[in-house]
């Protein structure tokens, strides 16, 4: 995928806890050889989401999760 | 989750490709009595990408998507 072509700029509000779990997992997801930036965290949670979503394999609570979340 | 309190703003860059994913995903989880933002399908996303990385399950090929993204 060409990443400077027809990119987008988003905005979301996140919570702090939001913030800290993106960093988080930034880290989990880094190596000495590879530093991953939340960016690419987002990206990648774009990715699982849909594909779940596609799959019907979204877990429960996740969408339970957006009622408390509103 | 409190929503109001100490929320941070996030700017992301995606691609446009990832920007329908994230409306279709939106889309997707809606319902005519709840319309789901592609803010709340980021939050989720980030949610759900945790989760896996924490429970040790994250998708090999999502990883793998990590490199041509960077």
């Amino acid at each position: 995928m060409p990443k400077r072509e027809k990119s987008k700029r988003l905005q979301v509000v996140i919570t702090q806890e939001q913030d800290s779990l993106l960093t988080k997992t930034a880290y989990q997801l880094s190596n000495p050889e590879r530093l991953v930036s939340k960016s690419e965290v987002v990206r990648l949670g774009i990715e699982m989401l849909n594909r779940a979503v596609e799959e019907g394999k979204l877990p429960p609570d996740i969408i339970k999760s957006l009622d408390h979340d509103s």
